[in-house]
């Protein structure tokens, strides 16, 4: 039986590929979106999903809005360099067109507490930009915090961050919701930079989908360039863009696909390393880890499934579509 | 055949357990000490050296004198919280006499040079203060640099620092020598606070060496009291001291005891998070490792080892006595 999942998304081009990756793999069932903010506006993600998931040939997964701004402030800009590598309209200006569909009236909070309460361990939650819906969730429901199984693409363990020497984009967008997530659940993935900027993707790769010439792989090929010519500008030495999000969803499906390390974490909100993840030296010896993080992935495998799962998306073949 | 070790110490009352260590195990010959500074001024290492080698009963054990200083300094002043911790003679303020013998007139970077040259892979480095000399004897021999094997306690990957919230105290005494040493080198083991701040020991044991009544069990009890007492203010959550630098040489003697992270270290020296040890995000994608930092520890088994090993030595049993 497939496994439930939500994916809680800033779409984002590498959002959208996970999206793709999530409708490309019959192992899930997608069932519902939830919009955060980070990449774009949180109601500019909204729309995004709503138009590929149309495109993807699946209108039918319902759509949530979520908080529009940190815990602790009052509301939210895009930042340039945010602008810069995923595009003013979040999927690198490819077009698409807006869906039929609109978002639900429940809010993404609610819709993830009361999924929790419904499918318990049949449900993974994949949050791949700011942390803000998940903590609110964990704040409002114990049994949310408690209960809920979470993937979420964020931070950086064991290399440097990459909006500053610590922080890594999707922590540092809230780091107090990300601190207190880590800390109240109790079933926490982490899938950081350690891994994810091992997983390239590279313009050999998305020019197999130009060929196909469908609708959906010139919209994923069109995205994806946008987003691999960002990286050739801001990390040059990779020859390629990391799939961030997509390798969350991956390891939701997958979890084989990268090696572990048990850890209880936490994130620094205070003093100079604010948007740090790090281990919580005061639950060091803790017999029981909340969490683990990814520190070692098998990239031949994950980029052999990836572009199976995204090929089949772009050839117009999404699971139920 | 047991395997040829040098130990590059700043003693230091962990320093005194990891000689100790070597002195109770049978797998290691102790070459020679090379003294570093840092828990001490690097006179005062050597010093404290020489009368524990007598004390143990191996003063035939050479003691080379090392580097005073860091790399990009003038000189050296003992931390006011290293003098907390270790006392101001490094020891506790336990009292023991002046050795017989003197230092030797080979520098201790001379001796490390000369020592990779002769033994090649029978050899292992264990430094346990300042990286100060590894670096010197890197940057004046290629040689060393290539074939040298070491096993380091110092850093902080997964957990923060102990003398900021990045930068661990070996570490923080010369970030440039530690982060050359960690880009040079070609086989270095980091035994950090990730592992060294799990394995703890209390009162409970020093006691059964108090019991014992010899002179070298009273030192070592003694000194250790100290160490753990000073442990009680400074990080009271542990409930004991961390076993640093003996780690690092059981570590040496069985690289079973710890779980290993493959990885291409840095150390920043610059900016806010001088001092931090992370992984080198240049070389993240490299197939060839460098280093490998102990992320776990078997803690039951190396307590039980170090128990053995250093009631050993308390008896005036150690090895070659």
């Amino acid at each position: 039986m497939p496994k439930n999942i939500i994916l809680d998304l800033d779409t984002g081009i590498d959002d959208a590929l996970a999206l793709a990756y999530a409708l490309g793999s019959e192992e899930l069932n997608l069932i519902g979106v939830t919009a955060t903010y980070g990449n774009v506006l949180v109601e500019d993600g909204a729309r995004n999903d709503l138009a590929l998931l149309e495109l993807f040939g699946r209108p039918d997964v319902p759509v949530y809005v979520g908080e529009p701004h940190a815990l602790a402030k009052d509301d939210f800009e895009v930042l340039e360099i945010s602008a810069f590598i995923h595009g003013k309209n979040g999927i690198g200006e490819a077009e698409v067109a807006d869906a039929k569909a609109g978002v639900q009236e429940q809010s993404a909070v609610d819709f993830l507490i009361e999924s929790v309460e419904r499918y318990g361990d049949d449900l993974v939650i994949v949050p791949t930009g700011a942390m803000t819906n998940i903590a609110t969730a964990m704040q409002r429901s114990e049994s949310f915090a408690r209960n809920a199984h979470i993937v979420f693409m964020g931070g950086a363990l064991t290399v440097p961050g990459n909006v500053s020497p610590w922080a890594e984009a999707n922590i540092n967008q809230d780091p107090e919701a990300a601190d207190y997530m880590v800390r109240h659940g109790r079933d926490i993935t982490m899938i950081g930079l350690d891994v994810t900027l091992q997983t390239l993707l590279t313009y050999e790769e998305t020019s197999t989908w130009r060929e196909l010439g469908t609708p959906e792989a010139l919209l994923l090929a069109d995205a994806t360039d946008y987003y691999i010519r960002a990286y050739d500008t801001v990390a040059p030495h990779l020859g390629g863009c990391g799939l961030h999000d997509p390798l969350a969803v991956a390891v939701a499906v997958d979890p084989s696909l990268v090696q572990m390390l048990p850890i209880n974490l936490k994130v620094d909100t205070e003093g100079e390393t604010r948007g740090r993840t790090i281990g919580d030296e005061t639950r060091l010896n803790d017999q029981e880890k909340t969490a683990q993080v990814a520190v070692g992935v098998d990239v031949e495998r994950f980029l052999k499934e990836f572009m199976a799962r995204l090929t089949r998306v772009a050839r117009g073949e999404a699971v139920g579509a």
